[in-house]
């Protein structure tokens, strides 16, 4: 994620006022929300613009998107992926889901004195291996050594700059009433499989990271739905919850869920309700919500599906204008539910 | 620094056959290139381009140039500086002497958990400071906590991306025997600052890191000398020494210092003295060498000098045929030495 600057109408009237620092505060939900908004924002000086997932700019007269994202995932490899793969396709995705395609990327590692060569060469290779998938390069970097026990084996830090798809432009304020929303595919498949392959819960699973590009199918969306595409985000830590509320603030608007249509795999489904976590809060490293104008919902939405990769998408519910700033789920029953950002972090270092 | 890539030639004799990692590997000198050259050039299939402090890439038609670094100096604060303002200065830095100007920096944090608020609100306004003094943005961001003990208070990282310098293209294949080469002032001041500021040795100095951005001196170079300017380096891990060996290495020339015309402060020839280093070994953070076409040279030194902040610069010595890939320093007493990088880690986590 990244913290370009907020609306300063809305900045005003967060303060951050915490004596210390906690684990929530990495988490991706409100925490994390106060801590950029009321720490970051007013001191780094941001612009009057939504927290969006890569910075736009110009440079020359060229628009671009840069984006950066730090990686302490624990354990280091778990099934479907590693440390190194989603450094890579976490970049590569925070700039898609801006509409920009990864052009360079450069990484950074902080490794422990002690760390075993080929646990680094594995990483490094899984990164080349996924630059080559998404089809970025990586063009540079920089690594620093601390003593044992100082960075828990590595921290990988990747940054991207982008080029701009043509014909799309991504922003929360443009979002309208009657716009329909898309997700690429089933959700929590990230958050669990780091969760049992900890091996601390007495819990098994046939279950893989999602860790993967998402420009293909950001690309399907564009190319299907062009400019009735309002709004996308990568529901990473804090999951799909958390992204669905920053919409709902940042657009004014009220996000309707229809809780049956949100896919969920059993295995997931199943591990939330015996650790008493919502699917819906759990991050995902190979999906995106997408917010499409409702003449063009349909045919994006059948792209999506036509895609490798994207065969499970779905619509999951519509915009409208009440309850301003809320996000609601219509659940299996019929009843409705306020769904709220991530509070606390029930899943530390998933990504 | 960045590791863009490497001459395919070299790379071919290169492998990393080191078991684990030590701290030496994130030192700046032989064994950080070892790892470089060994490991992720390979892995990360760089172009043959010779080792930069930024990588070159164009986007839409536009040149920019993209870097990044880790920071993990300890401790935090230092006289002088800090960790936030060596974050920023940092990768301006590397951008500069790559002529490039910073347009946007993004920035993580890896906090560990009990972090005093008070603490990270320094860093942050530290970096806002410098930020606003080099004349950048910082754009955006992400942070991650780890737990207690696992990040030794906070791990910086800051890319940047820049647009070039008219007029100047920085190569060390473009350098030629008779160039000169110039320094922006004294060498050793950080290093030395942050080794006394650990309190471990019973020393004492009036010194303070020379943290700063180079970019205005890097700009007056450009500008006096334009395409006589060959190439420039910031010296900061494994200081002037393993700068002016990468130089020789990448050029395939002989780098002649003067050891009498290096501008060293008397307290850090003290500590360097007693504690048996070479200042050329000391890392910089507010310095660079540059070298410039013989008849360019002295308007570029006096330039320099006339220029806030480089009243310091020296001509340090020039460029020679042989020995090839070498740099050898006359001493005071008219001796010569070979000068060799960084061999181990003396100061560790020195940025």
């Amino acid at each position: 994620m990244i913290a370009t600057a907020s609306q300063t109408t809305a900045t005003r009237d967060v303060r951050f006022k915490e004596p210390q620092i906690e684990m929530a505060h990495g988490a991706g939900g409100k925490a994390s929300r106060r801590l950029i908004e009321g720490l970051f924002v007013p001191l780094l000086g941001g612009a009057a613009e939504p927290l969006g997932d890569a910075a736009r700019l110009e440079i020359d007269g060229t628009p671009l998107a840069i984006t950066t994202d730090s990686f302490v995932v624990r354990p280091l490899r778990f099934p479907g992926g590693s440390i190194g793969e989603l450094a890579v396709n976490g970049t590569v995705n925070d700039l898609a889901v801006s509409g920009a395609r990864a052009e360079a990327i450069v990484v950074t590692f902080v490794l422990e004195a002690g760390l075993p060569t080929d646990v680094l060469e594995g990483e490094v290779r899984a990164m080349g291996e996924a630059a080559a998938r998404a089809g970025v390069r990586i063009v540079g970097g920089d690594t620093k050594v601390v003593e044992h026990g100082k960075a828990d084996g590595m921290y990988i830090t990747t940054a991207g700059v982008g080029s701009m798809l043509p014909g799309v432009v991504v922003d929360p304020r443009s979002v309208r009433s009657g716009d329909r929303i898309l997700l690429s595919g089933c959700i929590g498949d990230h958050g669990i499989t780091i969760l049992l392959a900890r091996g601390e819960l007495d819990l098994e699973a046939d279950l893989r990271s999602d860790t993967r590009s998402v420009l293909p199918l950001v690309e399907t969306v564009v190319s299907a739905a062009g400019p009735g595409v309002r709004w996308m985000r990568d529901p990473t830590r804090g999951g799909v919850a958390t992204a669905l509320n920053e919409l709902a603030r940042d657009s004014g608007l009220s996000v309707h869920l229809l809780e049956g249509c949100v896919p969920v795999r059993d295995a997931v489904r199943g591990a939330c309700e015996l650790l008493g976590l919502d699917p819906l809060h759990i991050a995902n490293e190979g999906q995106f919500l997408t917010v499409v104008a409702p003449e063009l919902a349909d045919a994006a939405l059948e792209a999506l599906r036509r895609t490798p990769g994207g065969e499970g998408a779905r619509m999951l519910g519509e915009i409208r204008e009440h309850p301003a700033r809320a996000v609601l789920a219509t659940t299996r029953y019929g009843g409705s539910r306020i769904v709220d950002m991530l509070v606390g972090d029930p899943l530390p270092r998933i990504c």
